[in-house]
Order: structure tokens, then sequence, then C-alpha cells
């Protein structure tokens, strides 16, 4: 399949925010999507760049987007955190998502970052055996924890 | 006990590596921590600044510090990673630690943040009994994946 690899262009967050959507679908919470093309425009374009995005394109269409941005770990140093890795459902299979992957990659690998980071849902067996063939390790012991906007202002109040 | 927390400067970047350090051993990863003085200040002071420190500080000497950073959600925005949060052993049980934490979701309601997040080891009961207690989800289906500096090379070398 021809498909090419280019940085994301403030035109392309319509058909990025399907893909959001539609890997929400994926993973059983089709409702939780609150953002909007317009908030991705201004939080990834604006004068402090929340984040970054490589799309995969085919026909003048976007089938595939990575999503990612830096973070930093206390024992290492910077890294990089892959937030979203997500290909069209009819366009699976054909290395799209290990090339987007492989992206990331390289440019946290040329940019000095001392770790790559991400998470995967545990029933995911799929991806997380891609993942540890590249050599990642996935971590048992470790719970991701999150306070959301309405529990957060609940305590905030109450303090 | 008389505590004050403030946020903190170049000059405390000693003693949260200490901290840093003396959390590293608490969760028997005793030999994990690469980072410097130095890489705190250049990477937490510099023009591009990675994260933001909050110590808290009792008879002028630091004895706890919370370190935390953006992040995005593709479903919800902005949000706060909250990396480390850290009380001297001798200073637990003084409610240092959920004033640290208090100041972070104050920081993170006050400037519109959508959600904060932070990691937990499973077997930590009495924080994830405080993070639930406080209105946070600690999640049982999502697991953390990373690739170090090392696999990342060796995986970008053969592609």
């Amino acid at each position: 399949m021809n498909f090419k690899l280019r940085k994301a262009r403030q035109t392309d967050m319509e058909s990025v925010l399907l893909l959001i959507k539609e890997l929400a679908t994926f993973e059983k919470e089709p409702n939780a999507v609150q953002i909007t093309a317009e908030n991705l425009v201004e939080d990834g374009f604006g004068n402090k760049q929340a984040f970054q995005v490589i799309v995969a394109e085919s026909d003048d269409e976007i089938i595939g987007m990575t999503l990612f941005y830096s973070r930093y770990s206390t024992w290492k140093g910077k890294s990089i955190h892959l937030e979203d890795l997500i290909v069209q459902q009819k366009h699976r299979g054909k290395g799209i998502g290990s090339a987007l992957y492989s992206e990331v990659l390289k440019y946290a690998h040329k940019n000095n970052y001392k770790r790559v980071a991400w998470e995967v849902l545990d029933w995911n067996k799929v991806a997380i055996d891609f993942y540890r063939s590249t050599g990642a390790k996935v971590f048992d012991n470790w719970k991701i924890a999150q306070i959301d906007e309405q529990a957060l202002k609940r305590y905030v109040d109450n303090i």
C-alpha cells in the first residue's frame, strides 16, 4: 500500500479528530471525547505547543496519526509520551501503525530523549505483543490514577 | 508541625534530588536514578521549562516536594501529570503529602486543566486508598509501556 508520513498541518485536525473518535469507540468509550478540532488547532499549533502530530496520508486522505509530547522522568530526564497512535480500521495490517511508531521512536532517539512511554489496555494483546517485540517493557505493577475535571472541582471546593 | 509550601528555586535542586533518590529506594529501585542536580536545574529553570516543582520547607530544610508538568489528553485536552510527590520518611504522617497534593490540584483547577494524572505502585495500598478518598480513580485495565534509552537505540539502529 502506498502511504506517506508527514508532520500534521492545522487543516488535518478534523481528520485527526475523526481518528481519535474511532479509537475511543474501539476502546469502548465512544462518548469520552470532549475535545474539538478547534481545541486541537489551538493547543497544537499555538505559541505554547502542547503536542506534535505525525499523519499517514494515502491518496490525499489521512488514514493514520500519532500524537506525542514531552514528559519528564525524575529518574531518567526528558522523555516522550506517545499519547495516541491510530490507524483507520480498514487500513490496519498494512504496516502503517508500525511506520508511525518507528517515526516517534526515531524522533525520540534523534533528539536525545531518554525514554518513550505510553499506555495500553490490558486486553489488547496484539498491541502488547508488538510493543514487546520492539524492546519495550509493559509493566504489571504500576497503575494509572486520574482525577477528572468534575472530581477536581469537588475536591478543590472542599479544601 | 510547622512547614510552608513554596515554588522551588534552582538552589533547592540538590535537596530535591535527595528526595528523588529516597523515593527510588522506597520503590526498590535505588540505582535507577540517573539524573543529576545540574540536569534538574537546566531542565526545570531554562528557557524551555520541562516541569514545575513545589517544595515543603521546615526550619530552612526541604522535607518534601512535588514535581509536575503539562500533558495532553486527546479526549479531554490539557492535563497535568503529577510525576513525583515525596515526603522525607521521618516527616510522613504529618499532612505534608496531602498539602502538596492539594497544591497541585488547586493549580490544575485554577488554570483550567481538564485532568490530573499520575502513576502508583499496585502494592502501595495506603497511597491508593488516599487517592480514591479524594475522588481520583485508579485504573485496573491500563498498563504502562516504556522503551528505555538502550532499547530505543537498538530499535532505531535496526530499522
